[in-house]
C-alpha cells in the first residue's frame, strides 16, 4: 500500500532504499528502581538507535500509573526535556522501532499500552511471531478488537483472556502459545518483566545502575545502551526465561517448551554478529567487534586475492576489512568516504545525476584508488544493485581491479524471526551463482565468507546459532507463517 | 491527573475554562456515494466545529479498505489538501469531538476503528451510554482490550462478539444492550449506518446532494453542515431507528426496546435549543434561532423589567435578547463587544488583571452603558462565576442597573446524556435561591425562563423532550453511571 | 509575484480574498516603565489584532538592549509563555500588520530594528508613505541598503543619516521629510517615542496604567487595547505631536509642516469609523460603534424603503442595521449567521461549490427570510461579487425583495494613506452607475449613504476628515506614489 | 548574553560545546546556467554541510529577480521539496554557515541580500574580515544601518556606496578595503563573480558539470561538492582573483593588493588540512586525506613509542592514526566506537553521568583494550578537556598504558581569519608546557607533530601556508580585531 504513504507523494529519494542491505530490527530496554527513569531510558534508546528509527516509546510508572509518550521518528526528534520531566516515576521500559510487521504507523508504535481488569499493562517487543496469524484469527474469532497490525498485541489478548491473576503466570500461560522470536519487557503497575523466546533468537541482557541513590536493575537488547548510562552488565536473559523485578527483587522462571516445534536447542541470530548489533556491543556473550574482525581473517585465509588495498564499505565493512588486511599484510585504507550528515531522504535534480543513492552517502577517492588493484569488504550482499553501483564508483576513481569479497555467506532465504529482508525471489545468491553475481555487480572476483568459515570464527557449532538465512533451515515450526492483509491505513 | 497534562505545566489562562457556560459535546458525519468523499466530510464537519474542537477525524473507504486521519485540534488545523488528497473513496464517515468521557487523547479521537473478523469496522458516535461501567467490566472479565477511556470503545466490542456475519444484525443487537444517549454513524467495506437511541437524545439528520456525478446520501448532527454543501434536508433519523446506506439504497429497521427502561417515548435534548446547535440549524424538526427568540419573548412576558436597554452576552444570548427587546419593547444594543480573534489559551501578566478571562473575550462599551438601566439576557447561568464578572464590567462602564435574564430555566441536575456539565454541587441553582444567586453575581434582578415557559416558547409537552437537567427528571434507568478510573496517560 | 506565494500552490482558496471588503493595515502598542512589559504588549497586540493578522511583533528593552521576537501569523500563534519570559525589560514596543506596502514577509514584519551609531533604534509604523519612492531612490544614491520592500525602512535611514546625537531631534527632522499618513512608535536605548503625521490620519492614543507596581505609560492605535489591560485613556496624540517617553516624563514636541503639501489642518480617516476600528473603540475622539449606529440611522432617513426585516452582513453591518431598524421600525433581525471559527483558507472540493467563499463564512437562514422583503446592511460595497453572491443566497433561502444598503458612499478612489484597496479599476463604484451596480448584485434596490449624511452623521465638516476613497479629493500631494518593483522574493 | 538563547533554558548538554576540537567555518557554492540550479545547490551545499551546520541559504535568479529561501539548521531540514522547486531559475549560489562572527540568528543567515541601485546583488561569505570595526564604524558615520552583525554586511554596504555602475568594478573596489580572509560569491541580475582575498586564506575552487542540457560552470568551497554532483574539478581561484562568469562567459580580474598590510605572498589556512575540510577533497590543490594520513606517519617518525595497538579518536583521528600505524607497525584497531545518530543536544539525566558528554558520542571497547599499551591520535588538541575525559574512558576499559599523539602541532594562537578557536587564555598549549598538559589529560605520554614535521609532511614551505594559530605569526596587519558589541537579540 504504498500509495498511501504520504512521504512517496515528493519526488524524494529514500537513502535507505537502496544502500542498506538490511533493515535494523528493534531494540528494548527497561529499568527499576530510579528516580530519573525516564531519561535514563531516553539515553538507553538512543544507544540502541541502531536497532530502529520509525518509532520509539517510553512507558513509566507512577503510582501504580502508567504515563506514555511515543512519536513516529528518532529519539532525540520525539522526546524532549518538556516530555520527558512529565514522565515522572521510579521505573519505565522503552522501545526503538523498525517495523518488520506492520506499517509504521502511531498505532504500531511501542510500548504497546492496555488497561487489563487488574490495571495498566504497558509490552515492549522485538522480534517476531511466527503463528501470529493462526493466534490472530482464533482470538478475533473470540471477539477479540486489534487495533493495529503488529504482532506484539496478540501477547496482550492472550492475557487479557488469561484467568490468572499473577501477571507472571498470565504472561508464562501467554508466551508459550507463541511459536517464533521474541524478547520482551512487560511492564504492570507494581513490576517489569524481561523474557526471550524459547531459543533466544533476539538478544537481551541484564545489568545493573549503582549510584548515590541506590541500586537500580536494567534490560537492554544490547549492552551498548549499558556503557552509556554507566550501568554494569550482569548477564544474559536465558533462552526460555523469564525475569520478573518487583519490590522483592529477581525472580526467574523457565518456560515450558513443546519441544516439537523446535529442531535446536537454541538459536541466537547468527546475523547480529554479521551486521546489526553495534561493535562495541556484547553480543550472546562475544563482542561484536571481534567476530567481525574475525570474519574478515577467516575470508583473508579462504579467499585471499593479490592487491594493493584493503577497503571497507562503510560503515558496515569497516571491522571484517581490518580483519582481512591484518591477515593478508595487504594494507588497510579508506578509499570510500561516508558523509554521516545523511538525512533520511534526498530530493533529486529532475534530471537525475547517475547512482544518486550512493554518491550522496558514499565517495571514492581518486587519491587513494588510482591504479590500484583494491579488495573491497562489505559485511553482506543482499540484492547486488548497490554493490554494483559502489563498483562502479571505484573503477570510475581509477580502481584497475575490484575484488569483493563478503565477510558473510551468501543470504538466500528470508527472516522469519524478525529480520526484514527481501522477498526470497529478491535475494541474488538465491537464484545466481557466484560467478553470476560477481558479473551482475562488475566485480573482478567475487567470494564469500563460507558458512563452516562463520562458525570457526565464531569458534561454536551450527546448531548453537539461527543462520536460516545462510542455511535455509529454520530452527521453529513455520506453520501460520503468511502475508497479513491491511484493512486501514493512517494518512 | 491534572498535573500530566501537558498545556497546564505553562502558565497559561484557558478561556473555556471560565466564560464558556457549557462544553459541547460531539458532532458527526457521513457521506455515501460521492467520489469527493473526504473533501465533503471535510466540510460537514467545520460546519460543525462549534459541537467538538478537541479533536477531529475522517475515514474513507476505498475498495473495501478504510484510510484514515485523525488529530488533535479544529478540523481546519488537522487537515490540509495533502492528507484530503490521501484520503480517496467514494463514501466517508467523519467526527467532531469534544471529550464528554474520556481524556483529550489522540487515542480517544473518532471515528473509532478496527479490524473486526468480517473486515473494517469505524465508528463515530455523539452522546453518553449510561450503562457503561456495567458493559465494559463484563467485556474485560471476557478479555476485551480497551485502548481507551472512551465510551464508543464498547459498542465495537460488542459487535465483535456477536455472531452475526451480518453487519445491520451484529449493530443492532449490540446497540440495543446500550441505554443512554447516542447519535451513531458506523461504516464498515461496503456500507454505512446511522442510528439515534430509543429515546433520541442527540440529533441526526439525513440529507441528499444531488449533482452532475449522481446522487449522494449524507448524514449529520446538524442541518448547517448540508447547507455548507449544498446537500437538501430530508427528514430526521428517528429514535430507535437504524439506517443502512448501501448499493441497495436506504433500507431502514427499529430497534426493541426494553421499555421497562424508559420513563418516556422520546426525550430529544432542550438544550441543543437552549445553547447547543448553531441558530442556523434544523434540530427535531425546529428552528433553534427561532426557538431562541421565543424564549427570550417568554421571558419578557415573565420577568419585564423597566429598562433602557436590553443586551446580549455575545453570541449565546444574541437571539434571545433579540426576541426579548421585539416582545418588550426595549431598544436591544451591543452594550458588550466580542473578540473573535480570541484563541483557547492566553498568557497572563505575572500580576495577574483583574477579571482576565472574561474581559479577554469580552469587552462593555461606556458609549453604550453609561448611565443606563440595562437588561442583560444570557442563553443558561451555572456557575455564576462568569455572570459576576460581567454584570462588574457593566457597572464599571457607568451601567447604574443590571437586570439579569436568563432564557432558561435554572439548572439543577447534571447532563448523563452527552453534555459536559459540572458536578451537580457546582450548578449555583441546585443549592442556592434566586435571591442568593442574584446576590451573588450582583445583579439588581434574576429572573430564569419557568419550565414551564420553555415548553409553552417550544409549543411542546414536557415529556416529549430530555429536560433533566433543569427538572432533575431522567428519561433513562441510570444504572452503571459512574466516574472511571485513568489508569494511563499519555503526554 | 503571486506565483512565489507557497500557499498558491495547494488548491486552496483563500476566504479573505472575497468575503473581506478592505483589507485591515496595522496596529501598534508601546509601553514604558513596566516590570511585565512584553506581556502587556502582547495582550495590547492581541486586542487589536483585527488592524492587521499577517505578522507581529515584539520589542523589549533591557538594560539597554533589544530582544527581538517577531513572526509571520496571529499573535497567539506568534508568541508563547516561553519566548514571551525571554522578552525581558520594562519598556516595550509591538506591532501587528497587514501589509499595504511590501510582500507578506519576515523581513517586513515589524518593529524593525537596527543598530544606529548611538545604539539600538526599533520602529513600528501604522501608515503609508505617500513619497517613499523618491525617498527611497535618493538614499540608495547615497548608498542605503534596503533590506525589505517596507517603507518604514526609510525613516531608519534618515534617522541613520541625521547628524544630531539626540534621538528627538533625529527623529524630528527625518519625520519632516515624510509626506503621508503614519503613527510611529520608536523605541531607543532609553526612550520611547510616539508621533502621528501632520494630518493626523491614523488613530494614535496615550493611556496610562496604575498598579501597585507603580505608573505607565502606554500608546496603542485603539483605545480598546487600553480596555483589555485595564490602562485608562487620557488623550489623543495630535496630528503632527511628537511625545517623548523617558524617565524623565513627558515631553511633546510639534513638527514643522511645510503646509504648501496639505490642502487640509487635518485628515484623520473617515473609514477607521467605516469599517476598521474595533466598535468598541474609541477613535479620533468618538465611539466607533455610535458613528455606524448613526450611519444607520442616516441611510434609513436618505434612503428608507418598505419591507419586512433589516438584515446586516455579519459582522461589519451589524451596528450601521441595527441603526437602521431603530430609525425606521423595521424589525432587525439575524437573516445570516457567521461562522466564526473559520479560517484563512480553505480546501475546496474538486467539483467546486457554488458560492462557496461566502457559505464558508455565511449561512442564510431559511426560517427567517422565507416569503420577506428583507434589507440588507453592509458597511461598504467594493468589487460586488461577494454582494452578489450573498443577495442570491437570501433569495435561494426565499427572500421575495432583498434591498441593499449600503452605510457608507460609493468608493470611488484607491487609498494611498494606509489602506490596502483594489486598483480604481475594480472599485465598481468608479465607473459604474448605482443602477448598474444594483443589476450587477442582483438586489431589488441599492442606496449608498450620502457623503454629506455620512459628515452629518458624525456631526462634523467635510474638511476634518479625509474621505478621498469616497470624494476623491487627496490631502496630501500625492508626488512620488508609484508602484515599486519587486527584486527578491523569499519563500 | 548566552542568557537569550532559547535553546540554554532547557536544560540540555550541548555535545559540541566539549567533543568537538574546532568549530568549523562556512562553505558556499555558485552553479551558473543550469536549469535546476537549486537543487544543484542543495546537494552541493549538502556535501559541504560539515563547514556549517547553524544555517544554510540558496538564492536563485529568475529573469533578473532573486529567489531567497534560507533557514536556521541542516540543509536537509531547511530545503524541502516545495520550497526547492520554487527557487526557479537557471543561477544560484548557496551558503552553509556557522557563525564566526555575529551570533546565529535567521538575519545573520547567508546568502546575504540587497536591492541596489542598479538592482538585486546576493552575498555568500567564507572567512572574516579583520578591519570590520573600522569599516563598519566609518559606514555608521555616514549613516549606513547594518541589519545584522555579520562582517559580510560590510561589503554589500562598500559596494552599495560605490560610484560604479559595473559589478565587476564595484565589488572590486570594496573588496580591496577588506583586510582579512573572504571566500565570496556574489550574484546580481546577470552574472555571479567568485573571489578570494589577496593571500587566499580559505579554498574556492571551479569546476564544469557538462550534460544534456549543455555546460554549467560550479563554485564551491570543497571539491567534494562536485563529485556529489558529477562535476569536474578545474582549477583553484587564485589569491586575490575575482572571477566573473556571465552570459559572456569567464572574465578574470586580479585585485590590487597593498603589499604593506601582508607579511606572506599567499596563506592558505593550514588548518583546513588538520581538520576542516573532507578528507576525500582536494584542497589548495592536495588531497586531505592523504596529507593527514602524511601527518601521521611523520608523527610516527618523530615520536615513536612501544605499544600494543594504535587506535584514533573517530572521526578526526583516523586519517592520521592510520598512516601512523602503516609507518610504525602497530596494528590499527577501533578501540573507540562513535555513535553516528547523535543529536546536536542531549537531556541529561538529573544526577549528571560522568563524562556523559564524551560517552554519549564515543563508546570505549573493552575487548579491543583490555590490558593493551595504547596510541591514541587525534587531529589537534586545543582545551584538554576532552582529551582528559577520553582518556579516563580508555584507562577505565583497562588500557595499562595510553600514550597520546596529536598529528599537528600545539595550538597557541587564536584565528582570526574564520575559524572559532577560543580565546587565548583557553588554549591549554599557550600557557601550560607539553608536560603540563600531558598530566592535565592523564596520558602516559604526549607528544605533537612539529611545525616543521607538519611543513615536511606537506611538502611546502612555511611561508606558503597561514599556521598563525601554531606558530602565532599572523601573515595580515591585525588593526580593528575586535569585539563587536551586541546591541539587540532576536528570541
Amino acid at each position: 500500500m504504498k500509495a498511501y504513504d504520504v512521504s512517496q507523494s515528493e519526488k524524494t529519494w529514500d537513502v535507505s532504499q537502496s544502500e542498506k542491505t538490511w533493515k535494523d530490527e528493534c531494540g528494548v530496554f527497561a529499568i527499576w528502581n530510579h528516580p530519573d527513569s525516564a531519561k535514563l531510558t531516553y539515553l538507553g534508546l538512543y544507544a540502541q538507535q541502531h536497532r530502529g528509527q520509525e518509532s520509539c516509546g517510553i512507558v513509566t510508572l507512577h503510582q501504580k500509573q502508567h504515563i506514555i509518550h511515543k512519536g513516529l521518528g528518532l529519539v532525540g526528534d520525539v522526546f524532549n526535556d518538556k516530555n520527558l520531566s512529565l514522565l515522572t516515576g521510579s521505573a519505565a521500559i522503552g522501545h526503538v522501532r523498525y517495523s518488520t510487521t506492520g506499517q509504521n504507523l502511531i498505532g504500531n508504535a511501542q510500548p504497546l499500552t492496555s488497561n487489563l481488569l487488574n490495571g495498566p499493562v504497558a509490552v515492549a517487543h522485538n522480534g517476531n511471531i511466527v503463528n501470529q496469524s493462526i493466534l490472530r484469527e482464533a482470538l478475533q474469532r473470540e471477539g477479540s478488537i486489534f487495533q493495529g497490525t503488529n504482532d506484539t498485541e496478540i501477547l496482550l489478548h492472550l492475557m487479557a483472556r488469561n484467568p490468572s491473576n499473577d501477571l507472571l503466570t498470565a504472561f508464562t500461560e501467554s508466551a508459550e502459545q507463541l511459536v517464533g522470536a521474541y524478547s520482551f519487557v512487560v511492564m504492570s503497575e507494581d513490576r517489569i518483566l524481561a523474557a526471550r523466546d524459547p531459543l533466544g533468537f533476539r538478544p537481551l541482557v541484564l545489568g545493573q545502575l549503582v549510584s548515590d541513590l541506590g541500586m537500580s536493575y536494567v534490560i537492554a537488547s544490547e549492552s551498548c545502551a549499558f556503557d552509556l548510562i554507566g550501568a554494569e552488565y550482569v548477564r544474559e536473559i536465558e533462552p526460555g526465561e523469564i525475569l520478573e523485578i518487583s519490590k522483592s527483587g529477581l525472580k526467574t522462571k523457565k518456560m515450558n517448551i513443546d519441544q516439537s516445534l523446535y529442531s535446536q536447542k537454541q538459536a541466537p541470530c547468527v546475523f547480529e554478529h554479521v551486521y546489526f548489533s553495534r561493535p562495541d556491543s556484547n553480543v550472546f556473550g562475544m563482542s561484536v567487534y571481534e567476530s567481525r574482525k574475525k570474519f574478515g581473517e577467516q575470508l583473508a585465509i579462504e579467499s585471499g586475492v593479490d592487491a594493493d588495498l584493503v577497503i571497507p564499505i562503510p560503515d558496515s565493512g569497516i571491522a571484517a576489512a581490518l580483519g582481512f588486511s591484518q591477515k593478508s599484510g595487504i594494507p588497510f585504507e579508506f578509499g570510500i568516504i561516508r558523509n554521516h550528515y545523511v538525512g533520511r531522504t534526498f530530493i533529486q535534480p529532475a534530471q537525475a545525476i547517475r547512482d544518486f543513492g550512493v554518491r550522496v552517502k558514499l565517495n571514492a577517492q581518486a587519491n587513494v584508488l588510482k591504479g590500484k588493484k583494491v579488495i573491497v569488504i562489505d559485511d553482506s550482499l543482499v540484492r547486488g544493485t548497490t554493490s554494483q553501483k559502489i563498483i562502479l564508483l571505484l573503477k570510475q576513481a581509477g580502481a584497475t581491479e575490484v575484488h569483493m569479497r563478503i565477510a558473510s555467506p551468501p543470504t538466500i532465504g528470508p527472516c522469519y524471526y524478525g529480520v526484514d529482508t527481501p522477498e526470497k525471489s529478491q535475494l541474488i545468491a538465491s537464484h545466481q551463482s557466484i560467478d553470476e553475481i560477481k558479473n551482475f555487480i562488475g566485480a573482478d572476483s567475487l567470494s564469500y565468507l563460507s558458512l563452516e568459515g562463520m562458525f570457526k570464527a565464531l569458534s561454536r557449532s551450527p546448531k548453537t546459532f539461527c543462520s536460516a538465512c545462510f542455511s535455509g533451515e529454520y530452527p521453529t515450526s513455520l506453520k501460520g507463517v503468511v502475508k497479513k492483509e491491511k484493512t486501514e491505513i493512517t494518512v
